[in-house]
């Protein structure tokens, strides 16, 4: 059975405290939401503000083929403003709980249901598709929640949705409430929080009970602790629940999460399911053993049908075949002593809580391996000059093949000053570029230690590297040179 | 009904690709489980290394009440190992699947219930409990799995687990699932990974089918998307299954969950249930009219449960009554038109994409209601020195009620010589001291922004301040000096 798809990204999503969008990143988000294939677009909450209503209707002439939608109260205000971005439909939001009705609205069962059949004829009057939400709806009185659909679908309203506004239901008590709203003569929505972290599953119960349509989010952000994550429920629906399928293209569900956290800058934990980083990761020795030998032993997604590979990281619980598997990768060629003394190493180094990159495992095993890595580039020296009324001035002095290069640079900070004179240094002898410079959160003092993580592009080869060091500047140039040589190295 | 914990956290927990924590760290960790109530800690794997036979060793003499255990295969070195460290469980895995017994270990059923019943004997004979394990049971072959179990329990097993190792149970299969081996006569425990988002739910649902103990880790990290995060199951269980109750003490779990992300470097997702930094944050105005009146109407977890405060974060979804709130609370006089104004000035910057903290609210409104700061001290110069071979050090020059003060300083790094300097030069005028320094993880390239914000305490008050500036050291410093600069003027 096919479920529809209403993506709350940009309108819940964006309500993540913290996270403020600007339009053209709207837009983008719009078309990749569009391009993976939701049915429904909720473009943003018209009433918000001039900023806002110029991005929905930005996004409402972009001529995507999904339906683009405003969030609005189920006030007139409300939908003037939707109808001024040019939307199609509205999820027109009518709080149906006793609690939101008294303490919130300071109003009557009986005012607020004719306000929501005067809403809803009014935009149905202006050309709107309506969504009638019921907000807190999984706390509502059952027959006055049943009376408010009943009221708005004869009038016209086209949809019903009733939200789990606070995360209150369980994936039993989902099917049980779902069930009583699936027999309206119009399609059924679900929309659930996560405060308890069952937002997905509760999403689940409700359509196994009738629900034609579901809310969510991308990354499963909004508001407190967000919104059903959508590829949580796409892929559940694929893999678990096979009776139902949407439209969405799963394939492009992991890049469509990297954009999201990128222009939300919501970035998710490693171990998030489906698009987390480190969620195709094995490190346990067991783990990858039982991979090598048939991934189905430790997998229940296949990776690729996310675009996605897995990936084996090297720490200390990391088995001798994992290993191995690791080292003949990178076409190491070893005996068994050899063999011993890398693993023992790499388990000693796991003690200390050291996490191991490509990298420190090419360093280790080579070192043991007594392979003299040809190190083209040394850094010789470096200074800086900077400060508030100072251009940030960094001059090298590189020893390359044994020959001395001295260059200065300048950047809008030391940091790039100091790359900048680097990048000068090597250009006759290495063409590369600055693919991507990460450094992870500093938390601590000032003197934390720093991991600068960088990838380099030299024609069509990538690899990342890494330094760390107390002083930002030298880290950075650390990983950028420690890059350059293994690119020169390889070619 | 009382609910065991087998908290998971120094195993699988630890298994989380580019986790390894050293012993001091174990050590902590396992006597804050102890401290909140977790009724067995799993405190790794002896087999893995030396140095994790080490922690467990030192985890087992730490005299806590929680039993400690560590995991083994069924298999004879394994549980030597363990009780080389002391412990008094072992977790003893079996794989039960035929995909785990066939692909994986290249044995048969028989082989494999002999050898489990072996270990289990072996492990008794040496004063261990043992919970046996039955991994990849949710893809087993549920007659097989029983004989499994009942062989062990014949020859005294104490406890059983089925785990569900790729997640691909969904509520009500694990209600199936676990119905089926409720009867047996010993404990039966869940153990459920979180592939498709659903580990929480289904330990819920296994709960509910009768298993008398959970497994689960803080903040559900763990080897891909993690296990079931023990936070949101004890929660539910607290106040949606409220048949069911832990040891587990709820006040405590978000110290847990920081120290579990700060030890492991595991940094959650602000949406992250329960604990993320937003679970019990507010941004859109209608939300935040609804808690201001009655919380209930946006929170089904009351905040202070956990030791947690509520938080209102400005952004252009505010409201004017959450708006008017943050001023009064700033205690800010303002009249009709001012606030109109500061709204606008919210809404048009939250447009633009900017998130707004307490200093930009607090600049904002100074500036329109037109409240001269007092800027004591002033930076009149900056000039830092740094490289390879150099100790960076740092000169400033500040000007601090009309005097000039020239200063130096050196440090790890030219942020930290900076900020030394600064400290030195205003250590006469203000008692400042730097609680915590943090930067946000830079992403892009050299140049991108960067956005330092710190907490400084004096006395007894703390605020936040923040500086960002292409230039760490400079954002740094401008940070520092507006808090300094702040504190003075409340004294």
């Amino acid at each position: 059975m096919k479920i529809n798809v209403l993506d709350t990204t940009l309108r819940d999503g964006e309500q993540t405290p913290g996270v403020s969008l600007t339009k053209s990143e709207k837009l983008r988000i719009a078309s990749k939401l569009d391009e993976i294939g939701v049915n429904i677009i909720e473009a943003g909450s018209a009433i918000t503000s001039a900023g806002e209503r110029e991005s929905i209707k930005a996004i409402s002439k972009e001529g995507l083929n999904a339906e683009i939608c405003s969030f609005a109260r189920s006030v007139k205000v409300d939908i003037d403003m939707a109808l001024e971005c040019d939307v199609g439909s509205v999820h027109l939001v009518v709080p149906t709980s006793d609690l939101h009705i008294k303490e919130k609205l300071n109003t009557t069962r009986e005012k607020l249901l004719s306000q929501a059949v005067e809403s809803t004829e009014y935009a149905l009057d202006h050309g709107l598709i309506v969504e009638v939400s019921a907000e807190d709806g999984t706390r509502s009185d059952i027959d006055f929640l049943k009376k408010v659909f009943t009221e708005t679908i004869a009038v016209g309203a086209q949809r019903i949705c009733a939200c789990d506004t606070v995360g209150i239901l369980t994936p039993e008590k989902s099917y049980e409430f779902y069930s009583q709203l699936k027999d309206l003569p119009v399609p059924l929505s679900v929309h659930c929080h996560n405060d308890f972290g069952l937002a997905v599953s509760n999403t689940l119960s409700a359509i196994r009970a009738g629900a034609k349509q579901f809310h969510g989010t991308i990354n499963g952000i909004g508001e407190r602790a967000g919104n059903a994550a959508i590829e949580e429920v796409i892929l559940s629906l694929n893999s678990l629940y096979t009776d139902y399928e949407t439209d969405v293209k799963i394939d492009k569900l992991y890049e469509s999460s990297k954009l999201v956290a990128r222009l939300t800058g919501v970035y998710l934990q490693p171990n998030k399911a489906i698009v987390g980083e480190n969620a195709f990761a094995h490190e346990s020795g067991i783990h990858t053993d039982g991979i090598i030998k048939n991934a189905s032993t430790y997998e229940s997604i296949t990776p690729e049908i996310l675009g996605r590979k897995r990936k084996f990281v090297l720490g200390k619980h990391i088995g001798s075949k994992g290993l191995k598997k690791r080292l003949d990768d990178l076409k190491l060629n070893y005996n068994d002593d050899q063999f011993v003394e890398i693993f023992k190493k790499i388990k000693y180094l796991g003690d200390l809580g050291k996490c191991l990159s490509d990298v420190d495992l090419e360093v280790i095993a080579e070192e043991i391996l007594d392979i003299q890595t040809e190190t083209r580039i040394k850094l010789e020296e470096l200074s800086i000059v900077s400060g508030n009324k100072v251009i940030p001035t960094a001059s090298i002095k590189l020893k390359i093949d044994d020959k001395d290069i001295l260059e200065a640079g300048i950047g809008v900070g030391p940091v790039d000053a100091a790359i900048n004179a680097v990048k000068k240094g090597i250009k006759d002898f290495a063409d590369v570029k600055l693919e991507e410079y990460h450094v992870d959160a500093i938390t601590g003092g000032t003197d934390a230690l720093i991991d600068v993580i960088l990838k380099l592009k030299s024609k069509d080869k990538i690899i990342s590297a890494r330094g760390t060091q107390p002083d930002i500047i030298n880290a950075s140039v650390e990983a950028y040179l420690s890059g350059v040589n293994r690119l020169l190295e390889n070619q």
